[in-house]
């Protein structure tokens, strides 16, 4: 997602200026250079990573990630009026920023990284070496959504002594066969509009087939049960207004070359779930099709005894992370108890 | 699909010529004009419509019609080694041929009625005036599966007093929302293809978006849970080499505006139960995400106490009624035996 770098560090700053947005909480909106050498990469490479780091100064850090098309801006800052988990982390919500700070980065495509693909390791290892360059030892936790699970997972396996706690929602050690299907299409639509020069409609066909996969069916049964209507030389249902608004909001908002990097990393990823020796909180939606409930529960009992799985009803399917708030707030708070300073 | 015609009646013949194809049972393979009101029109219309007429000469019809890419060829004869339901439909199956003749139908597109776009109701209207033209006055029952369940339907509202029993399989009164709008981002897939001019490409992927719905969640978990491979250019797991085989199969055997047609026929598709006054046999299968059974449990409250709901375990999602026959076998064989002659 293209966003105006509000509070830019120069790249090679030895140390962002920390840029006060709310009060009582500092807040650092930058980027850095770290080093990092990427899974599909033979070398050590340099990176440039755009980040948040913001809450109470001197507070833990909780790392937070959301799906593909999220990005840094978790909270309201100066430079958004609301991040895409605000009702979850802001001042005195689950994510406490009184109590805690929160550190996000933009996922990092296989072009950002000179490489033939990006892993969900890679983004682990970029932040690992953010962590370095921002001086910070070890977070209390990260809670990550979706291909932020995916990281999160990532990140407990190859980097566990930094981390107290993993919350992970609606993401697997590995990707569904039948979700990756779906993906597949989503990518094959996306190379279909960069091959034929039209890539707005691509963009927006390609989102719109994600929209079927993020919602919960009997969602889409409430929502769009009505008659057929004629227009523009055709008859509608009315969900495919929705799909068609959806997915031309969607347009330009995302470069397809990145969305066809994420998109496949999703499905590039896989994580030994014996590898980590982190206490977990798995949080997973019936409704979710996207990454069925019975994959979090082969997740649960390979992590081991130190891993719980939180269920949480919801219409919306996988978007039940993005909608479920007052459920998930005191799931998140209970998991961010556990965790000392 | 496109099909030689082995044996086709010249379209204004009075009677078509019987042709024997297998020992013990009579065949007509031809095309004959028929006359009806288009759903989406203001006046009679003069349609042709290729239809398949075999089993035992004299013996009770049953009309068999399966989805949207089936056609007429139902069952192994001259012109087809197999048909689509040669396991269900041959002499001593479970529609026996020895004591049945089946009819079947190619579907009419918006196309071919002249219309803006073509109902089920259409179907069921073309079909009722091809029994007359073949002087059928009563069929044993009506068979349909997918999208031919929906026009069994139909024809069972409209037409009702021309049959004994309806078996609908995998197929409701309305289309599912959820279904609606992966049909409706297939359809923009194809009509991205007609406007860019790489109609084969849009075909393909259409038809892999389609096998995405068509089978089962877990059948897919079973089949491809393989490692991603680096070829051509990029990562690939197993699933898109099967996705990418079905589109190119696809592409060629169907054209893309009777595939935009048919698709738009299924969500326009809407039969009041209430209407139906005909026995009925529903068949429904637990992993069918595209028909969710909770519908099939709708319709047959609705449709009152004439109906029976058969639920079928199957790994096959949406296409159980192509995979299960040894366990559909006795179950159509138990909803013939309900019909007289």
């Amino acid at each position: 997602m293209a966003l105006e770098v509000v509070s830019s560090t120069p790249v090679d700053a030895p140390q962002a200026t920390p840029l006060p947005v709310r009060s009582g909480f500092g807040c650092q909106r930058g980027r850095r250079r770290v080093r990092i050498t990427p899974h599909y990469g033979d070398a050590v490479r340099e990176v440039e990573v755009s980040y948040l780091w913001a809450g109470a100064p001197g507070a833990p850090t909780v790392i937070v990630q959301g799906g593909i098309s999220a990005d840094r801006d978790v909270c309201a800052s100066d430079a958004v009026s609301e991040g895409w988990w605000s009702g979850l982390v802001a001042p005195g919500a689950a994510v406490d920023l009184n109590s805690y700070r929160v550190l996000a980065i933009d996922w990092l495509s296989a072009a950002d990284l000179g490489t033939s693909a990006v892993s969900s390791h890679d983004q682990a290892a970029v932040l690992a070496a953010l962590l370095d360059d921002l001086r910070i030892a070890r977070v209390a936790a990260f809670v990550g959504s979706s291909y932020g699970a995916m990281v999160g997972l990532a990140f407990a396996a190859d980097h566990g002594h930094r981390l107290e706690r993993l919350v992970a929602l609606a993401g697997a050690h590995r990707p569904h066969p039948l979700a990756t299907a779906q993906r597949a299409v989503q990518r094959g639509i996306l190379r279909f509009g960069l091959e034929s020069g039209d890539v707005a409609q691509a963009m927006s066909l390609a989102r719109q087939l994600a929209m079927t996969t993020y919602r919960g069916a009997d969602e889409f049964a409430q929502r769009f049960a009505g008659e057929p209507a004629f227009r523009d030389g055709r008859f509608r249902r009315p969900v495919e207004d929705y799909l068609e608004h959806a997915g031309a909001r969607f347009v330009g908002r995302f470069d397809a070359r990145r969305y066809l990097s994420l998109s496949e990393s999703i499905d590039l990823h896989e994580v030994d779930p014996a590898a980590i020796r982190v206490p977990a909180t798995l949080i997973g939606f019936p409704s979710d099709r996207l990454v069925p409930l019975a994959d979090l529960c082969e997740l649960q009992r390979r992590l081991g005894a130190g891993a719980s799985l939180e269920v949480v009803e919801s219409l919306y399917g996988h978007d039940g992370f993005l909608k479920e708030i007052p459920s998930l707030a005191p799931l998140l708070r209970e998991a961010l108890e556990c965790c000392g300073e």
